[in-house]
């Protein structure tokens, strides 16, 4: 493979430490960046600069916050007696979007999963189990992902939480809004029958 | 949508600005860079930054370059009587890879494309045409896309070089090596026959 010159090689490295960018895709990039006006990538690098100065994760809840409180933890007008556990801040941006929840949030970080060696150390349960204990709350509703590893949490958490007094719920599963039923997999119609309610 | 902090918001809004990256990949490449250690958005914006002051069109065939000319033009190892067109520096690379073309390169920085504007003044025509007419030149080897824009270009180079007294040729094309004949389409098929020699 004939290299490019040394500053493209190591922007091309850089991009593809990324997620879901490969050789092929920084490429394209660089091209990209090297074809538009001038000042395209010093606005990302400044934009990147700023990141790690700007951002920092709430003390509460581990959510990206631009002070000691995120935005959502530093709301009056939130119901701080519901917690809903997300895996990260873009689920936990989700659910904002849907303005379908009005309490408070926990970010975990990730899943557990003993094969890549994420143990409940490395994720933010300690603060969670804290925050559970105050008395101030009444229910906290984990909304990890519907997956094994989601699962595993899941109930790693009720187990937890259930010392601390509070009610755990899972959030609801089954088939999605305008969803076909006939193309739905064998595990979401097993979700969904699971998951019944009386009307 | 709810909207993240202003300098995520920011981030991702220049991430979505490069080719191949949506709301969703720039979301994940985002939560990517502030999970993992604190050097991997500053090495980045680092790479992006030194992209404009190190990196310079040679001022002979415009592939990317550290000084006036680039590494291939400045090397007198290579045959410069022999020219390989290429659209742009990820292609010219390619050809380097392959090891297969000991001449020189001169970068059009793209194809002709009334559609999108781009006429023969936009792409680098007129460097071409000088160097074809220095009297140093033999062959130009037009290794232009495949594609409807890459041909159109083709046919307009050779209308031009014709008068410059070089001998001009297009990349062959056909099967690609190692392909399945049953599975080429009918284009890459009828271009096979009319480019079949003797053997």
């Amino acid at each position: 493979m004939a290299n490019f010159p040394e500053p493209i090689e190591n922007l091309l490295e850089q991009f593809i430490r990324l997620p879901g960018i490969g050789r092929r895709g920084a490429e394209r990039l660089v091209t990209h960046l090297l074809n538009t006006d001038a000042d395209q990538a010093d606005r990302l690098a400044g934009a990147l600069a700023r990141l790690k100065t700007d951002i920092r994760p709430c003390t509460r809840c581990g959510n990206w916050a631009e002070s000691e409180l995120c935005r959502i933890c530093d709301d009056p007008r939130r119901d701080a007696a519901r917690i809903c556990v997300v895996e990260n801040p873009v689920d936990l941006y989700a659910f904002e979007s849907s303005g379908a929840f009005d309490g408070v949030y926990h970010v975990l970080g990730g899943t557990l999963s003993p094969l890549r060696g994420i143990t409940p150390d490395e994720l933010n349960i300690d603060g969670l189990e804290r925050r559970a204990r105050t008395g101030d709350v009444t229910e906290v509703i984990i909304a990890t992902s519907p997956t094994v590893e989601g699962d595993a949490t899941a109930h790693y958490l009720a187990q937890i939480l259930a010392q601390a007094g509070v009610e755990v719920a899972r959030i609801g599963m089954g088939l999605p809004l305008g969803s076909s039923l006939g193309y739905a997999d064998a595990g979401t119609l097993k979700l969904a029958l699971e998951g019944r309610r009386k009307i």
